[in-house]
């Protein structure tokens, strides 16, 4: 998506640690005109595949998440990230290490949010070494319901994120890719 | 809002200490074509006053603020909770103790993204006692820019956000207002 790769190409900073900062659009100011486009681009994929829900995870995916519900008509859903051991039997429970942060968290998504009828489309802000994803598809199926896709804004193709779930059949839908990044070379897109 | 009390009235659950879970519409599941009609209504109230920004604070607030900007044609921003001690210089901070959970975070917002020239509308999903408006009206004020108004959600008047905001002389917007809540009783609204 052009626009998009101009938009990161300007604003984004690359940090130590192959840490892509873009918060001037995505991940503190939120450039919703943007990110509607981006559902839209998800939309023409995944339109004609009965998408009953939205799911991402707080707090980057939210924004998303929301637009692209909008977009399909459909609720959206987050998973929370917790610290508090006591998660009780409301909820679909996993563990993911925070990929900026290294803490480990609990991520929890209530039990009334995901049925077997569900066809869940994920999105996220980022994919990487696909760690957040993995736990989305993991909670979408402990309840039962059918991962249609995944649509992630940015994916950074020098991390086996994206192949690795690609390979174990799920169809992920990036719209822009990085090749590769670094402070001194900049960020090169696939394509 | 008749849509939006009604929502509240059949799917709102009431909780022990004056806490209202509403996680199937607004704090989980997202229902983005009832927040759009929110959005609606505070664009009829806002929409001549040159709104620049909206601004939140994660992760509730993050999909009202962004389906709010998206009506308004302006970008969303969201305040972060950190218990990072090591906030810098680059930002905006606060403190607030979290309602529902009682603990203290530092409320931070990048100084890129509040300048003299904006004008705010602050959006919220409850006003209770305040804290989270009242620290989001300081951080647009650390900036120099102008708190336009308030729109928010659900407002408890049993309790006093409200009444000390608009006292202040800010306008707050909201769209269903509860006069009491108990476990017994239900939900009596406003009217």
């Amino acid at each position: 998506m052009k626009e998009l790769k101009e938009k990161i190409a300007k604003e984004g900073v690359i940090l130590p640690g192959s840490v892509l900062r873009v918060d001037s659009f995505l991940n503190q100011q939120i450039d919703v005109e943007l990110l509607s486009k981006c559902a839209d681009k998800w939309y023409e994929t995944f339109k004609d595949l009965g998408i009953t829900k939205v799911l991402t995870i707080e707090s980057a995916g939210i924004a998303i998440a929301a637009l692209t519900a909008l977009r399909f008509g459909v609720d959206a859903v987050y998973a929370k990230k917790t610290r508090n051991s006591m998660i009780g039997d409301d909820y679909y429970s996993t563990k993911v290490v925070s990929y900026t942060h290294g803490q480990v968290y609990d991520v929890i998504v209530s039990k009334k949010f995901i049925s077997p009828d569900d066809r869940v489309l994920i999105v996220d802000d980022f994919l990487a070494n696909g760690s957040a994803l993995k736990v989305l598809i993991g909670l979408t199926e402990m309840g039962g319901a059918t991962v249609v896709g995944a649509g992630v804004v940015i994916e950074k193709t020098y991390q086996n994120g994206g192949k690795d779930i690609r390979e174990l059949g799920y169809r992920v839908e990036s719209l822009a890719k990085i090749r590769s990044m670094d402070i001194s070379e900049g960020i090169v897109f696939e394509d």
